[in-house]
């Protein structure tokens, strides 16, 4: 069986004052009370036994999964004592899981993605799995079909088709400009670049010594000492020297045999309030609703969050706003300017200190 | 010593979600920490000694401003069965006096009102009181000295001059409209109707016998089994019998000897969020905050509330917009549509029945 391995890592700016340092973002629980990792966890056990699931996530953050999914090992959560983005996590975790399970064939899912149905998401990693199965050398990325011009995501191209929706990947594409998007979309040829992937451990860590050996080396002797003593002093010496980089950028563009599974599947980044409006169902004036209770009244394009139950929100004669409601804080925002919250944390840390981060 | 009376009646509608049905508006610490009630009672306080001091408010409330008033003797604080208007009120709070200090003189206080500065207050008051000491028969009105014209306010009319800052009333105006209150504002000649008197018990009773014969009979009847063991029993049989009406309408407007002393202070109402962000003090943008910790980041005309300390409020790129925090319930509202939330009420009851109310 295969294993899968969810990417949990995170800031938790965007989603505030939801998301904060010590609960990020694939924690909240946003949608019918359970989180996006908690989503992600049952996607995957819907094919997977839970102690073929892993997750690597901020060391930090462990405890926090560990309750999250208490069906998962306590073995098969890996902290990372810093990020140093996906190109390091996923060779950490390819590298542990091949010590474990020499050649196995893994999956990596990301958690912070709405995707639905899941029978689609299903049968998608079954013939990503399938093909890295059949071909020791693949690297399988998964495209999500491309449902218009989408400007915040990366494409991928396919090539000659190989099997019943696996292709070649002929080239990926950085985020385009709106131009360029509409090209992909119309093309037919073009998937959302969905961040998620399958191979044999083998593959990956064949194409990690070639395109980044210093992280190979450096994943290889973490992996080694994992299961034993000498893990916590091999992976802080270590890990935090790694290059900060992503697998896209290090491997996937680089390496040779690399295959597209078509994922035909709704699939939503809530990387921002306003993305979480577009992914929810709004009522006839485009008010969305996160919230055990609320009432909007004359609103117009309101998004309401909050995961405190029994709080009541309610709203009157607003337009495009956002309102987020947690136990110490309450955000209102104007939709334009819901990407702009970043800032807006280094003005509450400017005037309060760490207490709202 | 003169004796007060704080009129604390008020359903607790129009600064939802902080006032409730069991916590009337009086009684929101929305000022540094001081609610409304409380500041009233400490002008009068600067003035006469604490059992000078009386409150007549629903009975339900009775607890709530006991526990807010401590300095009060609890024979000061008179329930009412259920709400009958000014005139009873006032009227049977004038009878009970009466029967306890015979043809006192008394003052007549509202409790949601601001008022300063505090000075400018007592010295009114003490001219009122004097009036009313020296004229038996007087009922003295204090006037505010107008500041514009506005149109939510009643308005008197002065007439003939009797001594330093005190008037015959000439007439007494309800509500203008604009034009009216244009010709107001600049004759010089009115005052703001602030709802607050002075006179002696016997002048007031035996113009609420003439006037207002059934009312008189009824809050005599109630004054006399006040302080015995039929006070339950008359008060419940007799008070929710009495026309509602007010004690402008029912006796100022109809009195033979009326006075008005004017009172140059700051006076506003706090009847809603709006009225609320007119009297704090606004930022350049015209933002006001009554919240312990709060945050405006490219908002105008932003009013943000908050009675729970600790608890941060964030806007960003609002407009015109009312943000109030309750431990239960956030209200985000357009300016505009802020005096509406009685309708809307109607509908938080609709949905969620009682509970939020």
């Amino acid at each position: 069986m295969p294993h899968a391995v969810i990417m949990a890592g995170g800031a938790g700016t965007r989603l505030w004052p939801l998301s904060r340092r010590d609960r990020p973002k694939q924690l909240l629980r946003l949608l019918g009370g359970k989180s996006l990792l908690r989503e992600s966890y049952e996607r995957l056990a819907s094919l997977l036994d839970a102690d073929h699931i892993h997750v690597i996530t901020g060391a930090q953050y462990l405890p926090l999964v560990a309750r999250e999914l208490p069906e998962v090992p306590a073995e098969n959560l890996f902290g990372e004592p810093e990020g140093r983005d996906t190109a390091n996590a996923v060779g950490m975790a390819a590298a542990i899981l091949d010590e474990r399970d020499a050649n196995c064939v893994m999956g990596v899912f990301t958690a912070d993605h709405i995707i639905s149905p899941v029978d689609r998401f299903r049968s998608a990693v079954s013939a990503a799995f399938a093909t890295a199965e059949a071909n020791p050398a693949a690297l399988v990325t998964m495209g999500i079909t491309v449902r218009g011009p989408e400007t915040a995501f990366g494409y991928v191209k396919r090539g000659e088709p190989v099997a019943d929706g696996v292709h070649q990947v002929e080239q990926f594409a950085e985020k385009p400009d709106e131009v360029r998007a509409q090209r992909y979309a119309a093309s037919g040829e073009y998937y959302w670049n969905s961040g998620m992937f399958a191979w044999r451990t083998s593959a990956i860590l064949d194409e990690l010594q070639i395109n980044l050996p210093v992280s190979y080396e450096g994943v290889t002797k973490i992996a080694k000492a994992w299961d034993g003593a000498q893990r916590e002093q091999t992976l802080r010496s270590i890990y935090p020297t790694l290059q900060k980089i992503s697998i896209d950028y290090a491997v996937m563009e680089r390496a040779r045999q690399v295959y597209v599974v078509e994922m035909n599947c709704r699939w939503a980044d809530v990387g921002s309030w306003t993305q979480l409006g577009d992914v929810l169902e709004a009522d006839r004036h485009g008010n969305v609703a996160a919230a055990s209770e609320s009432l909007n009244v004359g609103s117009r394009g309101v998004t309401v969050v909050s995961e405190d139950e029994g709080h009541l929100i309610v709203t009157m004669g607003l337009e495009d706003t956002i309102v987020v409601h947690a136990p110490d804080a309450t955000l209102v925002c104007n939709k334009r300017d819901a990407q702009a919250l970043k800032g807006l944390l280094a003005d509450v840390e400017a005037r309060y200190g760490e207490r709202y981060l």
